[in-house]
């Protein structure tokens, strides 16, 4: 019991600071004076040799044509939970070579298609959607009240989602 | 008679040119083998000094909190049309200082949003959005069969145009 309840806690834990922590970004952005460091890149240190496309729209029309799935990662520069696993994400060698396996797409405002929040709009939030189109609701994380949740110890099982992602679901014909 | 005929082949000339353009370059993306130079940046060569937002969403969501219009710019690769308004625009100094008083985004992709796509989703297409977040159908160039094209010589009307945009709707209270 002792066990859980720490796990509930720490859960809990995720759960408040990373919406605060969204809460806070979007106020950050009302600081229109501050300027981002120029040239602004695509990656935004989620790997900078890798190729990322600039919208939504963008990556599902490359995935349509590519037949690679496409791997959506949701963050926050001001969430710390975010700044932690883009660090372990870009430093894992394994990780950043089977992206380029992927259509990807690192996104701050969240888009207006819904299927992309299937548990809510929390951040980090990882969703891989099948070259039909389909949001895969099936490759989650460990936490239940935020599905598609990772922190960096989550690392290897997301290693491994990308793997399952990779093997794409079959066309109805 | 020969004047008016003249001026119908050109601009006929101009939606055949960027349609083809627009078909190319959605083959061109195809090929997923060419590797874009690294690392990939928003202004695409629009104004790298300029600030430019990443998405349709931001672009938005900063217009609301900034009380600045957003400029938005079609754009394709492999438009002839496009690439001369751009260098054009990148190369003039009062539109690029002037530039920095929107939220500004630049898009090879089209959104789903249709209020974007009025007169149809030619390129090179230029349009602005209140802060209020009403597409300005007023702003507009010279050609009555794509309103929201320019060609590198009709600059000083889109500079022109830039200034309206700042002159902000009011709003209904």
């Amino acid at each position: 019991a002792m066990e859980k309840s720490y796990v509930t806690m720490f859960l809990l834990f995720i759960a408040i600071s990373c919406a605060l922590a969204k809460d806070v970004g979007k106020k950050e952005t009302k600081e229109t004076t501050a300027k981002p460091k120029l040239p602004q890149t695509l990656s935004r240190g989620w790997g900078d040799q890798l190729i990322w496309t600039q919208t939504y729209e963008e990556a599902l029309y490359r995935s349509k044509n590519s037949n690679k799935p496409v791997m959506i990662i949701h963050h926050l520069d001001d969430c710390p939970h975010s700044q932690a696993l883009k660090k372990v994400f870009a430093e894992h060698k394994d990780i950043q070579k089977l992206a380029e396996k992927f259509v990807l797409l690192n996104l701050v405002y969240e888009t207006t298609d819904k299927n992309l929040s299937p548990d809510g709009q929390y951040v980090p939030r990882i969703l891989f959607i099948d070259p039909s189109l389909t949001v895969r609701a099936d490759i989650t994380g460990r936490y239940s009240n935020r599905l598609y949740a990772y922190e960096p110890t989550d690392i290897s099982l997301l290693h491994s989602n990308m793997q399952k992602a990779l093997k794409l679901l079959k066309t109805e014909l």
